[in-house]
């Protein structure tokens, strides 16, 4: 009998039919998938059941149930404030970005070439920012704002000139923000110290200023970041971007780094996330920022083109000695708040804010005049009001009328308002305190006389031409339209896994009950979320082998950081505090470095054989130097080159035996889902990056979620709740659930697949990176293999040799590789010279086939330069990307064809990608830095 | 104090700023609006007071009314059937198709070379009807099911061999269908016989026959098709594409013409639509065909490349003559049903259609072993039960565990299968049968064994390879990618206002609540619609000045349609029945002569002055002539020439005063909204079009709406509902509400404008229209003006003399503006030689110079022709449009260089669009025809 279900979901996830993976399995040499796996795969890890996952959904199915999750979501009005504020996100931005897989399956832009869209998108962000803030350098988004205030703290601890380890936090700083403060300043050995800012200032290298303040209050602290200054001390404001519309910049002010969240410019509360945070800095201190920075360089022309700069900062170059363990950002977000700015240009963001302020005003107005007293005189957004022994009361009577306060303590009440409050939300405020008044007084304002902003700001072009909605439609699609996602072509990035982002698993995170619920809603309106949340820890746990999940950590590097802490609290509570050194494997991705030296660890490197596997000698002579210190060794499995190390048991047991815990890096989890568990074969914790494995999108460079799992014995030491005390180890988010708005997208990945389709895609994953290095392997080295001469999910072309003999570099052939159009292979990493190529199980076979097709043309190209048919320096490869531009220009003084440029396949000539730059010199911007918007006048031929 | 509120809606969907509004004033001559209005618009014409409509709605306000009165819809599991069954729209196609302005706003597909991508998707879409209906060829889609059939019967009027004026119809025939074939037939003159089709056929020039039948009976029809042929009658198939994965294909049984509806290809029910309905028909009949046909040809490359074929066929260029009305399709719909097909293959499609059929089989066993009596023994997907006098029950009981039934009369309950039932659906049934089952058996069929198809279908490759999310992604953004839609930029199309189609409309439209209800649902079920769909009768009427609405047209034809009906209906009930002449101005739309015919009147041309205005003289004249017989004058206000004739007032007068009726056509309407009522001023009925002036989007070709409005004494002859007698006019759609599921468009648009916003709109739109006007004068004479020297909303340039001069022609000129990266104008409408432009208000003023620039840089090389400067035929004109592979071939033998063909203006070289093919070689594909996917080899070099 015909079989009439529905094809699984899994069948549309995995990109080659069965017809397909037979021909693929024909050419690597194998029977079935069965038999390939038990080569490649080593016995000794192998799960030994099959998952156990409630059977995969169908997409309706899926969907369905994510609807009935959603209804028991409650999203009333928020008027809770804390760092978290409503806002519209323009219809236009939500459908054309935010629902775009042109922009939100995009990768990190480190192939600056073809991300010239999300780079200017990035741009206008760091803008955004830097015009807000007065200050001079802003980077393109940190996670949140409590981690934003963690990193300029250790900034501030490297930069400052004082000898100090203590750090002053106002006060009246926002409660999650001080609860990071302390997960993070501790194991640095830096002491907070929580002030009230008034008067003289202790010995210190830092003051945080919250402004305005947690409590609303709008403060000048001239005064404070003066007294820091002569004390030696730098001095960080923790700034809402909407009110520095309003008033003085914190550039203005003294601040020497500002930091907050750019939530409020139309990105919704999602329950926690993912929003982007700023961080900005005065001249001087932009090669100590953390996190990525997009500047303005020239390409070989000379024209303007963006890319990254400043990257040696960065922990994938300077691993322990990096400024931060920041990698992923949060890049989608960063975009839509920048395009929010862009539609509402300066003009129409400071009308919302005056309308923000003064619906705050006419509320404190009515509460005074019913004889209710207000705390604080000068306040932007945030009211503060004291009601002996009823704040419970009121916000419970609140809430009846469907609008949640913030009980801030048994006497009092905070009410935060926001671009959608009106009069109507006004009057059930009112009448929660029990005043009955209808009428808003929007003239008058509390903003205190010397902070008046006077400054301009947003005065670029770019923010005073999209005014429509016509227009902003066009700037996001002519943006778009420069770059390469996943939408145009495979993205075959070893180690980042850029594999399908279903629309199915996209659709619920814009859907109003999961977008519009703020972080600390009441329990009672949360039990969808929760419920879902908790399902997806389960599942997580069940896959990887552990006994406990934390979604917390909001990317991959928290996560890490996060499993790094629990190992830290574990020996403390053993009474082993000396165990401080981390061995990690040369081949170690950098975060893992510049993690460990965050949870206050050594780092101790191991070195690699030949083949690229831990070198056990050298592991038994290290783990003997620092036995009695041992705290963990951190290992990627499979590892960073791509191989199943078959010795994975052996270092598990050894470090244990030293009384060390091990921490395997789910980077590489693809490899594993359905046939091995880290929890099992070895591992006592693991983070995983659900933007790689479960299907979360990487939306140009973020969000990100980096889930932390670990066995029984470290649950304890889970990240705690940012607004709870009591827990062993502080938390490392701002928000107790991270990024909770994008989880509907893994739990609906892993409930449309199941365990079957799961292991599926592994076992594609596998067989199509053997595949490829199969049909790779005649053209190019290939370099590591496990048994069998297999590799793992990816593989590495090996072009030292080539670049010897020939000149033609690895960033030739990625930078010919978008004339294919392609984004390039990760290059040079783990090793340099070489290309790392992860196809995921996505890829159909025609693909991966037009893939090889192009690295066969492209080594047929070097083949030239070798035997000398082609120009050593001024050849394709040299030469490329080549722009429409360029290949039109009526004098062509290439020794080699327009063709040969343009069009090295036929099959090009349907829908070729043109690349909007052509090759852009990294140097040349890092040596004139521009991070913001450049005049037109850059532009002009 | 400065004003707090949002900017209102209009501020972004309508384009200038006010600066830009100012500078477009100096340059027309103007102080304010106004001013400019005052002139331009003649006082007899404008309306006494300003709109009485809601005050308007912020995008997010409007959003919050249509979730609430979508929450009074209940979208229930829908059994229904009678021609609209439940379907999944797959993800990845709702997403990146349905809700992309890339899909959405595209324009009908006039110009080929920049619309390679839809015609490719509606070629798919005609290859899917083709192949399963056994067909030659197939159309690119019609209204809706029962048009498509009233439609074949005139096409087997005009095509067949007989004499006879009766039609022959199905009594198994859907009863929408039966009503709209009424409806149609009696004008022309046929006479409809329902007929068993057993045993003898009358006389007659045409059969209908249902399969499988309303009732759910599937009959092999080879022996009625035969005893049709005999008698000189053709033979028409109203089949279930679906079911024709399964059974002998209409074309091997005997029939001739094939028609249907492909709306369970994954389109929503959206109340009744749209959807879009098919025609195919064997060689021979082709050229009879109504509606829109895509063809292959080559370009002058001899490349393949698609355009509209047989174009000779249809109104616009046949006028009375025309085979149909027909004008808007519905592509959008068509192209998301080829999409569904490409997405799931033969095979998917096959399963599907077994998995329904099972799965009615495996109910109507459930019911027989139960005892009761299934009347027909052979069926596909519908059951029918027979239950005296308890039909009423058992669908109450049904609807009360969430399952809409149909009743067919007191005795009878009929029941639906579909791609989205399974057991829980069946269970479901039973029990409001009161039959306790929960097991479906599915391994029986219920097919007649000599109907079971044998014949292939969809063998061509793209339909076998596009399986994974990953390969329809990319397809769908491949073809998406090689039109020019509004979401690149401006396409000034005279008479199609091309305005914004913003998100804040078009989001509701995929909402369950909208989308997933049947448009026989019970009313208590469709409250929310019922109110959306008077309010916007409501709020039509009031913007037209007529006293009703029906929105029950799918289309502009419809309306005009349905319009003439009212007329002719009036006339009659007073006894005129002899009115039958209708007059038509020489400049009007050819659909106006088409819908005439339709309507059993006979058309009288009157002529045009030079100025383009109607000649009073000839007026007179005719109305002389005819004066007893003058049913009706059909006139367009604003004219075709986009002029405001001084004489309308007095044209109106004058037929009123010979007895006849005054119809205007509302295409213009975007130059009236506001300022001036057809209801007002002189006209007794108007059709409008929502997809122009109310913002429905074009959708590359529809979907449209095309309501009717009339003064009060012809509301009684508004079109009747299709499923209940009684009205004094039938239905013209198979939908009592039609498109109802775009309405929600129309319906915030005007929600948001409110009366100030559409005035400024309109106001706008003629600024905008003299704008271009003043600044294309001193290049190309602008024909046609008003008073003042104005034009309303939109502008003619005239290239006669310029041709004549120089040889450059019109489509050289509309050619070469697609290498500026412009959609052309409207081409040769309503004066051959010229080009009609209508900016629209949503375009800004950077926007509308660029065009201008482009107009202006044009010019210029036609000098260069004329001063022989450049050649007169190898031109960057006349070889327009340069594909990127021509600009870049390795040989360049033009004596124009490479960047004056690719980049003519520095500012192409940011975001260049290349046009996919070059100039198409219209008649080469006539000549050749190929209405379906050509083999593959057809695109190798």
């Amino acid at each position: 009998m015909t079989d009439l279900s529905a094809p699984p979901f899994s069948s549309r996830h995995i990109g080659p039919s069965e017809s397909e993976q037979q021909r693929m399995l024909e050419a690597v040499g194998f029977e079935s998938v069965g038999d390939l796996v038990a080569v490649a795969v080593p016995e000794a890890i192998r799960a030994k059941d099959r998952l156990q996952l409630p059977p995969a959904a169908s997409e309706a199915e899926a969907i369905a149930e994510l609807r009935e999750l959603a209804s028991r979501n409650r999203a009333l009005t928020s008027m809770i404030g804390l760092g978290y504020y409503d806002t519209v996100t323009p219809a236009v931005i939500r459908r054309n970005l935010l629902e775009n897989p042109g922009w939100y399956t995009a990768y990190t832009p480190y192939q600056p070439e073809i991300s010239q869209g999300r780079l200017e998108a990035l741009l206008n962000f760091q803008t955004v920012v830097s015009d807000l803030t007065g200050l001079d350098v802003a980077g393109a988004s940190l996670l949140d704002e409590a981690t934003a205030a963690a990193e300029a703290m250790t900034l501030a601890h490297r930069a400052g000139r004082s000898k100090s380890d203590v750090f002053v936090v106002d006060a009246d700083t926002l409660p999650q923000t001080k609860a990071v403060l302390a997960t993070r300043a501790e194991p640095l050995g830096i002491t907070l110290v929580e002030h009230d800012l008034d008067g003289e200032l202790p010995d210190c290298f830092g003051v945080l200023v919250q402004y305005p303040g947690a409590s609303g209050r709008l403060r000048d602290f001239r005064g404070v970041a003066a007294r820091a200054h002569e004390a030696g001390a730098l001095v960080v404001a923790a700034a809402d971007l909407l009110a520095l519309t309003l008033v003085a910049a914190p550039g203005e002010l003294g601040a020497d780094i500002a930091i907050g969240s750019s939530q409020r410019f139309g990105v919704s509360f999602g329950f926690g996330g993912p929003h982007a945070a700023y961080m900005s800095v005065r001249e001087g201190l932009q090669r100590q920022m953390p996190g990525r920075l997009v500047g303005v360089s020239v390409d070989v022309d000379g024209d303007p083109a963006y890319r990254l700069a400043l990257q040696t900062r960065e922990q994938h170059i300077r691993r322990e000695k990096a400024t931060s363990n920041i990698c992923t950002a949060q890049v989608l977000l960063a975009v839509i708040a920048g395009m929010y700015a862009v539609y509402h240009g300066p003009e129409g963001l400071r009308r919302i804010a005056l309308r923000v302020h003064r619906h705050a005003v006419a509320l404190a107005t009515g509460l005074r005049e019913a004889g209710l007293e207000v705390v604080h005189g000068e306040f932007f957004d945030t009211v503060l009001v004291r009601v002996p022994g009823r704040a419970a009361d009121v916000v419970a009577a609140a809430a009846e009328r469907g609008v949640n306060l913030w009980q801030a303590g048994d006497d009092h009440v905070s009410i935060a308002c926001d671009e959608k409050t009106g009069a109507a939300e006004l009057a059930k405020v009112w009448a929660a305190f029990g005043v009955e008044r209808e009428e808003a007084d929007l003239s008058a304002d509390a903003l205190p006389d010397g902070l008046l902003r006077e400054s301009d700001y947003l005065t670029h072009p770019v923010f005073h031409s999209h005014r429509s909605e016509t227009a902003m439609l066009r700037y996001l699609r002519r943006l778009q339209d420069k770059d390469i996602a996943l939408d145009r072509s495979m993205i075959p990035l070893g180690s980042c896994t850029m594999k399908l982002n279903a629309t199915t698993e996209m659709e619920p995170i814009t859907w109003p009950e999961f977008a519009g619920v703020h972080p600390y809603a009441p329990e009672a309106q949360t039990e969808g979320y929760r419920e879902l949340i908790g399902t997806l820890e389960g599942w997580l746990a069940e896959v990887t082998g552990y006994d406990a999940v934390s979604i917390q950590p909001n990317a991959g590097s928290q996560g890490e950081f996060a499993g790094l802490l629990a190992i830290r609290a574990y020996h403390q509570a053993n009474g082993d505090t000396g165990r401080d050194v981390c061995l990690i494997p040369s081949s170690a991705h950098g975060t893992n470095a510049a993690s460990a030296v965050m949870a206050g660890m050594r780092v101790v490197v191991v070195a690699c054989d030949t083949d690229g596997n831990i070198d056990l000698a050298d592991l038994d002579a290290k783990i003997a130097k620092h036995r009695e210190r041992l705290a963990a060794i951190m290992v990627t499995y499979p590892s960073t080159h791509g191989v199943y190390e078959e010795s994975i048991t052996e270092v598990c047991a050894k470090v244990h035996e030293a009384g060390g815990q091990v921490y395997v890096d789910g980077a590489n989890l693809n490899a594993l889902v359905g046939l091995a568990k880290p929890g099992e074969f070895g591992a006592d914790v693991s983070h995983l990056n659900l933007h790689k494995t479960f299907c979360i999108p990487h939306g140009g460079g973020g969000p990100g979620v980096g889930p932390v799992a670990v066995r029984g014995h470290l649950a304890a030491y889970l990240p705690g709740h940012p607004l709870r005390d009591g827990s062993a180890v502080g938390p490392v988010s701002a928000a107790p659930y991270g990024s909770a708005g994008i989880l509907p997208i893994s739990w609906a990945y892993v409930r449309m697949m199941g365990a079957e389709g799961l292991t599926a895609a592994t076992e594609q994953a596998i067989l199509s990176a053997n595949y490829l290095a199969r049909r790779l392997a005649p053209h190019f080295p290939v370099l590591y293999t496990g048994r069998g001469g297999l590799v793992a999910h990816e593989c590495i072309v090996d072009l030292r040799q080539i670049t010897k003999e020939t000149g033609v570099t690895v960033d030739d052939v990625a930078k010919r590789l978008i004339d294919y159009g392609f984004h390039a292979p990760t290059m040079s990493f783990p090793v340099a010279g070489t290309l790392m190529i992860e196809p995921t199980e996505s890829e159909d076979l025609d693909e991966l086939d037009r893939f090889v097709d192009a690295m066969i043309a492209i080594r047929g190209e070097i083949a030239k330069v070798a035997s000398g048919d082609y120009d050593k320096t001024d050849n394709p490869l040299r030469n490329a990307p080549h722009t429409a531009e360029s290949v039109t220009a009526d004098e062509w003084a290439h020794p080699y064809s327009r063709t040969e440029a343009a069009y090295p396949l036929t099959s090009l000539r349907e829908g070729k990608y043109w690349v909007p730059v052509r090759r852009i010199d990294q140097a040349y911007g890092d040596r004139n830095l521009v991070c913001s918007c450049p005049p037109l006048e850059a532009y002009e031929d």
